[in-house]
C-alpha cells in the first residue's frame, strides 16, 4: 500500500521531468531548416537526459518490484534522490545553449554524480530494511554498474573541467551506453520467485 | 504488475504532453478579437496533436490491455515511443508558429513517422512475448491501419516538401481521421476472452 | 480495468491543467507589494478556474465512480471534455492579462460554455452505456445543475458582450458557486448500494 | 476506491508542483560559474520549497493511510489545500529573484501559514467523519507539531515585516526541519493495528 503511493508519486515527477525538459528546446521563430539545425546541442542534450530518466525510472521501478517493505527514511530517501533528478532540466537547458561548453558540462556531471550518490543511500536503506538475505539484496548482489558509474562520472567531470567538455560528454554518454544493457540478474530472480517451484 | 507500473508512467507522460502543448498557444497581449483570431494556425496544429496523443493513448491503452506479460525490452521500446511522441510539443509549436510553412510541416510529418515507427516497434516486442497465438496477436492480425499509416505519412511529408504543405497537412490529418474510427476487433476479443463461455 | 485507466489518466491530466494555470501568474520582478498586488485579476481568474477545474474533477469522479462499463466512445468522448478544460489556461490566462476585458471575458465563457456540452456528452454515452436503470443514470437524475449551467453561461456570455463583463463574471462565479453545494444524491446512492440490505 | 482516487489526484498535483518550481531556476545564457552562482537564492528558495512539498507529501500520505472514509467535504478540503500549495511556485520564485527580500519573504511566509491553515482543517474534517476512536485521531493525538508551526509562521513573517527578512527565513526553515524529524507515532500505529495480535 504504502509502496504503491511511493511509487505513484515517482512516477509522476519522473513523467514530469521527462517531458518538461522538452520545453527548453525554444521553438524557432524562423520556418527555415538552418533554424532548426542549429539548435542540435540542445537536442543531444535533451536525448541524453531523456535517456538517463528512462535509466533511472527503470531501475527504480525494478528496485520497488524486489521490495518488500517501505518506511519514512525510505520515503525521504526517495525524495532526495527526486531532486536531483528534479535538476536535469536545468543543467541539461544550460549544457545544450552553450553547446557543451566548459562549466555547463561540469556542472551537468556533477547532477548526474548527485543523483547516482542518491540512488545509491535509497538503494542502501531499502537494502537495510529488506535485510541480508531478501530478494533485493541479492538481486543486487555485487552492484558492479552502481559502483562504477559515480568513477566514470567523476572522470568526466575531471576531463570536462581540464577543458575537454566532449570527452566528458563521452563519459557521460558511455555511463549510459552501460545501463542501457538489461539488467538480466533482478528479472530472473522475479522469474524465479513468482514460479518457486522452477 | 509491473505491467501497472509501464501503464502509469505512459499515462503521466501522455498527460503531460497533451497538456504542455497548450502553454505553445502563447496569450496574446491584447485584449481584441483579432488577436485571438490570428492564432488560428497554432490552435488547429494544436486540435491535430491533440487528437494525435489520444489516438496514441487509446491504442496504447487497448494493446496494453490484452497483453499479459512485459520484460525489460518492452519496458525500453516503450519509452523509445515516448521520446518521439514527448518532441511533438516541439514540432506543434513550430509548424502553428510559421503557419504551415514548408520545413515546419515536413518536421511534422517526420515526427508523426517516427511515432509510428516507434509504435511498431513496442507492438512488435510485446507480440513476441506473447506468443503468435496471444490475444493481443489474433487482436492485431493484419494490422492493416498500421501497416498504411507510415506511408500516409511519407506521402504528406513528400507532398510538404514540394512546397504543398497544405495538401501533406490534408495526408496528416487523414491519417488521425482514419484512426479515429473505432477499432472494433479488439474490444469484440476483449469480450469473447472475459466471456469465454460466449 | 479500462475504466481505472481512463480515470487515471483524465486525474493526470486535470492535476496538471490545474498546476500550470499557476505558470500564468508571471511572478514580478520588482520586490514592492504594489508589484504583486497589481496582478489581483490574473489571481481572481486563477482562483476562479482552480475551482472549475476542482468541479469538473469532483463531478467526473463521482460519476465515474457509478459507472461501471467503458467502452471506446466514452474514452473520446473523455478526451474531448479534457480538450476544452485543456484550453483553460490560455483563456484563464487572456482574461487575467486583460483584466476582465469584453473579448477575454467572452471567450473565457465560451471556453465554460463547450465544458459543460463536453461533459453532457460524456454523461450521455455513459448513462447509454449503462442503461436508463443503472445506477448512474438514477443517480442522475432529473439533472437540473447540468441543464441550468449552459444557459447560465450563455446568460454570461451575452452580458460580457454587451460590454458588462464583470456582471459576466458574476454568471460564471455564481454558476461554480451552484456546483460547490455538494450533491448528496450521487453520495447517498452509492452508500445504499453499497449497503443493499438497508 | 473513492480515496485511492484522492491519493492519486493529490499526488499528480504534488509531483507537478515539485517540478515546475525548477521552471523559476531559469537557464543562463552564459556559461561562466559566476552566471551559475549568481543564482543561488533562487536555488536555495527552490530546496526550501521542495522539502515542504515533500514534507506535505509525507504527512498527507500517512494521513489517507489511516483513514478509511473519504466525503465531499473532505475532496474540496483537499483541493483547497492543494490551492495554497499551488501557489508555492510563484512565491518561491519571486522570493527567489528577489533575493529574499521584506515583501517577498512575507508573502512567502503567508503562502506557507496559509497551506498549514488548510492542512489542519483537512485533518479535522477527516478526524471528525472517522470518529474520535479512530486510528487517525489516536495518530494525531495533540499534534503538537500542528499547532506549533503556525505560530512559527506568524513569528517568521512578523520578523520578515520588521526588516528582519533573514530571520524570518530562519524560521520558515526551522519549521520545515522540525517536520523533517520523523512521526513516530503513525507509523507505530499503522504496524500495531495490522498486527493486532501483538
Amino acid at each position: 500500500m504504502q509502496k504503491t503511493r511511493l511509487e505513484a508519486f515517482s512516477d509522476g515527477v519522473l513523467a514530469i521531468i521527462i517531458t518538461i525538459m522538452v520545453l527548453e528546446l525554444k521553438v524557432p521563430h524562423e520556418p527555415s531548416l538552418e533554424a532548426v539545425l542549429v539548435i542540435w546541442p540542445k537536442f543531444l542534450s535533451y536525448v541524453l537526459s531523456f535517456i538517463y530518466i528512462g535509466i533511472y525510472w527503470n531501475n527504480h521501478h525494478h528496485m520497488m518490484q524486489v521490495s518488500r517493505a517501505v518506511n519514512g527514511g525510505v520515503l525521504w530517501a526517495n525524495l532526495h534522490l527526486l531532486f536531483w533528478l528534479s535538476l536535469l532540466p536545468f543543467t541539461t537547458g544550460w549544457m545544450g545553449e552553450n553547446e557543451f561548453n566548459r562549466w555547463p558540462t561540469v556542472l551537468y556531471g556533477v547532477n548526474l554524480l548527485s543523483c547516482a550518490v542518491a540512488y545509491y543511500v535509497l538503494q542502501s536503506r531499502l537494502v537495510r530494511l529488506q535485510g541480508p538475505d531478501s530478494l533485493l539484496a541479492r538481486a543486487i548482489g555485487m552492484d558492479l554498474k552502481g559502483k562504477i558509474s559515480p568513477l566514470l562520472y567523476m572522470i568526466g567531470i575531471a576531463t570536462a573541467w581540464f577543458s575537454l567538455p566532449w570527452l566528458g560528454i563521452t563519459f557521460f554518454a558511455g555511463t549510459a551506453a552501460m545501463w542501457l544493457i538489461p539488467d538480466r540478474r533482478i528479472e530472473r530472480l522475479v522469474i524465479e520467485s513468482s514460479n518457486p517451484v522452477g
